[in-house]
């Protein structure tokens, strides 16, 4: 049993030059992946994984009568989460330095538990749900939001930009991730223990028309999330100058008038059997 | 300027014995390909390309009180599709042979253009549009529907499945048509001289919990089509047999209850200009 690479280690996420890619990313895609998340009043509420609370805002928001609790393993993270949290004005939120390997929760302490980009980075993720699980009320569900890198096509199509968006998911399975996990969250709910497991599928596709995605998510979330590895790649040796650099100019080609770019996020929920 | 290709080298769509599958198909995706197709009583719809009427039916019972002209290139197809229509009691539809780079049709003559799985035959697919807009009258619409292979990912992934998928897209290639053409429909409208393109995915997601889709889609439709290039793929020394076989295998094995399939269609409209 493998136990969570320590924070330092993860591909992406804690990085301070990041914060302003995954705040982008929020806002644009806030709609699209949330505009179903949302639980009762009264309800208590764990987001595990906050992070900078990129997602915190809008959960707190969609729920203002729930008890959130936000947990995760970096402090230096969940100080920017709460500075954030409280310049929105958000009330309902209480944040907790905690690893979701050893949750400080007695057994269903929890109606919810929802968690957004964490799952890829964990080097078991159906252990981290069996924790999880296991701090949820019986009949109460878990909601889990993630991203699959392999579902990212383009045109006009290039090699090189598949070859450099390989080098990132290599990069991210070194460290005992999993960067298409998106389109596992069937079989992981499943395997925790989960029942009535459904999973949507929320496509964000990217032409000419829309070009606050073409801004927001090709250019500044997805295609910066490729130049985030950049320097690992070519010390590795993994692609050479040239080709990388013809890969991440293939993705801004996508973004002129006629390219077009397609990425598919994956929002599962499962239900904790009484 | 190419021409098309003639009708017995296209990659699939002509044979007798893929009829089944382009019904089974129609059957299982009539909701998410069309549940926004239909057009007003009294107007004047050009199907272009209507094979062997696997979109025929859905697309008279849509819009029951319009005027439907079918065409084809292949007598035989529209043989079959006429009987097909005529049996299922709709008589809104009128069948003609017709090539779409000669229209027999004066200019203007239609207020709607619906084609469904023709452009990826197709080596010139913008002239085919410019064609197919000269009979529109002014304020028309034209509305295509497209699949692309390289949508296409699962889990458990596999490379072999990912090579075996990747022959059936060389081979349409090599005939002239492009079987990524999903993802080039904004483009390609927009350079035929549409107006107001808007494009919309249509993802299929297939997970256990959908048992219809994992039969009606991943296996009949998706998994059936590429088992389809196998003669020419072998004969041609596109692959071996051994890795073939294999990757034919993970196909299935993602039908498996913890595995995953995805794929995407795209259904972009566009106006004619005044």
């Amino acid at each position: 049993m493998k136990r969570p690479a320590p924070p330092g280690s993860y591909i992406h996420g804690y990085s301070r030059r990041e914060a302003g890619r995954l705040l982008d990313q929020a806002r644009t895609l806030a709609d699209l992946l949330h505009h179903d998340t949302g639980y009762p009043p009264g309800s208590r509420v764990l987001e595990a994984g906050c992070g900078i609370g990129a997602q915190t805002i809008t959960l707190a928001e969609k729920s203002p009568g729930a008890a959130i609790t936000s947990i995760d393993l970096s402090e230096t993270s969940l100080r920017e989460a709460e500075a954030r949290v409280r310049a929105a004005g958000l009330g309902n939120v209480s944040f907790r330095q905690a690893d979701i390997y050893a949750l400080p929760f007695p057994d269903g302490s929890f109606d919810h538990v929802f968690l957004c980009f964490v799952l890829e980075h964990l080097p078991d993720p159906v252990l981290a749900l069996g924790h999880l699980r296991r701090v949820l009320a019986p009949g109460g569900t878990l909601t889990v939001i993630e991203g699959d890198h392999g579902s990212a096509y383009f045109s006009p199509d290039s090699a090189a930009a598949r070859r450099a968006i390989g080098c990132l998911i290599a990069l991210q399975r070194e460290k005992g991730g999993n960067a298409l996990i998106g389109r596992e969250l069937y079989p992981l709910l499943t395997r925790a223990g989960f029942g009535n497991v459904s999973v949507s599928p929320r496509m964000v596709y990217v032409d000419a028309s829309r070009p606050e995605l073409v801004e927001g998510f090709t250019k500044q979330t997805f295609t910066a999330m490729v130049e985030g590895v950049e320097e690992e790649a070519l010390a590795r040796g993994m692609m050479g100058r040239a080709e990388w650099d013809e890969g991440i100019r293939d993705l801004y080609r996508t973004c002129e008038p006629d390219g077009t770019f397609c990425y598919t996020f994956f929002k599962g929920r499962g239900v904790k059997g009484p």
